[in-house]
């Protein structure tokens, strides 16, 4: 075998266990979060057939799309003009039948319609898998990462947006609360994909809706000013885009959008302020189909958690805005979307309602409404702002030291009966020199050392070191067990 | 967008909900076991470079890789040569720099390369990750499958072997033992690389080592007999073929292995039998470096499990044999070899010693051992056997009926008091008509109904029907949470 300096393609992660202890906090929090809403758990393989996943999100989407060749004689079909031409583009669809799929909600589209039958709608399932994208990695961008996806299907009522919502505000309280009870402020932005093309519609510019969505999708990266331009390179006209911009950015919106003082000290959410920023808001277009629907909406949606707050049911941490400039680029989505925030990073959650999902795979007319985690990026959000616990007991508890032969052939009983208690027990496995095992032992960060010589096999108290506190203790197995249980 | 029959690539599947729990059943079982005798959890990516993981397991096992192409104009950087004479096998490699990992070792080989700063020695790791294979697609044969994996690198103490040994009994005692106690009977069979050694020297057949071992693989498949066939066409003479196959399936030994009758009753097995047979050997090939050095392993391994008895804490339900027919094919192995089997189904679990995993990567002279549980295959075996759990509580336990928006509005609030208190419910998100509610909550699988309507409302005594005995009882929200928390 020859020598082989090992590296990994780049935007893909080993994730060492300290990683995974905290990608598994975060993962057994969202997924308990999602079982108490009824919803279930299915996967689907990393593999879909290409014809599956392209055309779905687009040209560019397709783009992004890791395909894999097909196994033995590939060139054997090659499609031969493509290869005379050399024409990757062309040539991909006939050596390359599979592909790894870049989300969850298209193939949980193919499973919806594949298993249409055996499924009894309204369908909640929930979904936490790694998907592939060839995007150009970056700081928090990879080309293997997970999603945890919750989708609702075959149900257009409002309710399901309610339980969305209240699912990250459970989601986000647990995992951004510290132990002295303050939470990491965060915000969830909603808007309505209807509010949008009402907007665009009354200032009569409706056959330019996917342009203008394209425009603001950048504002959180180039501003109104650098909204504005890229209006004025889609040959919008100055007066068009001024009533736009007025109705997107007006004064009162820009400035609570923008201004953290307008979010409420104590952390809880000013519905009736995002109901009220609503309301001015149909005074100003009403009377276009869409946006008189998209705002009932998103009234309706704020109603119900404005009721369940009479109950002391209400949202626990979540700050809620109406963002009318949130876009979440051209996708699927047709009515309600979501995004969660937190300063300084993009965002950590996002989804919202679309008609026809299923559509592609020839079953029509099913609504969905779904959310996303998305798991690295909330990793490094914990991380940054310190909110890990000490996932103590996960990892090995007790060492027992490894003195020689006699010593092991005493202590090897004294182990097994610690793991029948379910304690999280090792030898070292061979009598090394003591300074080497206690050296294990402080990095694999284990509680409690025990170290049996001649005195512990004779009087059967073994000698136990707390490795925290640096104490030693004369302890039976029994005593043992008992410290340990405590 | 066209309309598409929906289908999935061969040798690929969806996991509903139900599947989900029975897997998740299985990985969650064999994760606190592993986490019991000090395995810490990593993860590497679906996707290695190419260089990686060609070349470690022979021509036959790169076949079974699957790679991906190259992102953008892949065509570009193409070999000229190979494309001109459409050759596939020279070309992959220069449109397809990464593949999908096709088993857990070789990237764990190169993790630990990578990072052998940063590891304490010796390592116990675990990981459970699917695996990629283009293999012919059969029953219980897939091309994506899950893994799982434990390993001990940095030490070749057989204490590791006695604890992977006692790994696959606490697992298979809790998988395989149905309510009543009773436990399906698996064997966990044994042998050393270097018996193997041993044998073909002691015959004078030690050039032939590989060949040999590829033909007492096939024992499994093709008896004795078909051994002898095999030997034949590898050019053996009879008189060396049949020393070989009397030290490998002498009466005695190949009476054993086949006849259940031999294994004890009361499911706990004779280590001391496979103790004596060992003696036998030696004494038939004994002087042989490399088989002495094998039995004596094996031997000390048997011996720490039989002290363990003593103690009442050896094996609980596994029965062990040495089996000298024992080869898991060429692979990497160069020590203790084991495998799991159960009556009609192939090896649920296997693994070994392996003495240069790492020396491809330019780490030398670490050694390991590992083993892997086939969780695909034991979903079957516990399946075919009826030794799943109920599952209950896993999945919505209430479903509130939806009667309209008055009565919605009421039942929002009791909902959430429920899902505060950890308790999985939902609410039907429309006012459908009874029977399709009740239908849902059937098909889901769900424990208690609450039906509300204006009585209800009005006394504040909720209408709880169980949907296993049919009873109905009217209860409040607190008396419905103590009900449910018993």
């Amino acid at each position: 075998m020859s020598s082989n300096k090992p590296s990994l393609p780049k935007g893909t992660r080993d994730f060492s266990p300290i990683e995974m202890a905290r990608r598994n906090y975060i993962f057994d929090t969202i997924k308990k979060v999602y079982k108490k809403y009824g919803f279930q758990q299915i996967e689907t393989p990393a593999m879909e057939n290409l014809s599956t996943l392209v055309g779905t999100g687009g040209d560019e989407s397709d783009k992004l799309i890791f395909k894999i060749l097909n196994s033995g004689d590939y060139l054997a079909k090659a499609d031969e003009k493509a290869l005379k031409e050399k024409n990757a583009n062309g040539l991909t669809k006939s050596i390359a039948e599979k592909a790894l799929h870049y989300d969850l909600t298209v193939p949980f589209a193919r499973y919806v319609v594949q298993n249409q039958n055996e499924i009894t709608f309204p369908f909640r399932r929930f979904q936490i898998q790694p998907v592939w994208r060839a995007d150009r990695p970056q700081k928090g961008r990879y080309r293997e990462f997970y999603q945890c996806d919750a989708d609702i299907i075959g149900s257009d009522s409002l309710l399901n947006e309610v339980d969305l919502i209240k699912i990250i505000d459970d989601v986000f309280t647990k995992l951004f609360t510290d132990e002295k009870g303050n939470t990491l402020p965060y915000t969830i932005s909603i808007n309505n994909r209807k509010i949008l093309q009402g907007i665009t519609e009354s200032v009569g510019l409706q056959d330019k809706f996917e342009q203008i969505v394209v425009a603001i999708d950048k504002f959180d990266k180039v501003g109104e000013k650098g909204v504005y331009d890229e209006l004025v390179r889609q040959g919008l006209k100055e007066n068009q885009i001024e009533s736009l911009l007025n109705l997107l950015f007006s004064r009162k919106l820009s400035n609570y959008i923008n201004n953290i003082d307008n979010f409420p000290k104590d952390g809880i959410m000013n519905l009736s302020l995002a109901d009220g920023i609503l309301n001015e808001l149909k005074d100003k277009i009403g009377g276009k189909l869409n946006a008189d629907e998209g705002i009932g909406e998103l009234k309706l949606i704020l109603k119900k958690l404005i009721n369940l707050e009479e109950f002391k049911l209400g949202l626990k941490t979540a700050n809620v805005i109406f963002d009318p400039t949130l876009a979440r680029g051209l996708g699927y989505y047709t009515g309600t979307i979501i995004e969660v925030k937190v300063d300084n990073f993009p965002s950590i959650c996002g989804g919202g309602r679309y008609d026809d999902l299923t559509g592609k795979f020839g079953l029509k007319d099913v609504s969905g409404v779904g959310i996303s985690f998305g798991a690295d990026r909330i990793y490094d959000v914990l991380l940054d702002n310190n909110l890990y616990p000490k996932f103590e007991g996960d990892s090995t508890q007790v060492l027992f030291v490894n003195f020689g032969e006699k010593e092991q052939d005493y202590c090897l009983p004294l182990l097994f009966q610690l793991r029948d208690k379910d304690i999280n027990a090792e030898i070292y496995p061979e009598a090394a020199k003591l300074k080497k095992q206690m050296t294990f032992a402080n990095n694999k960060n284990i509680n409690y050392v025990v170290l049996v010589g001649s005195d512990e096999m004779a009087s059967g108290k073994l000698t136990v070191k707390n490795m925290k506190t640096g104490e030693q203790h004369a302890f039976t197995i029994v005593e043992l067990i008992q410290e340990l249980k405590k």
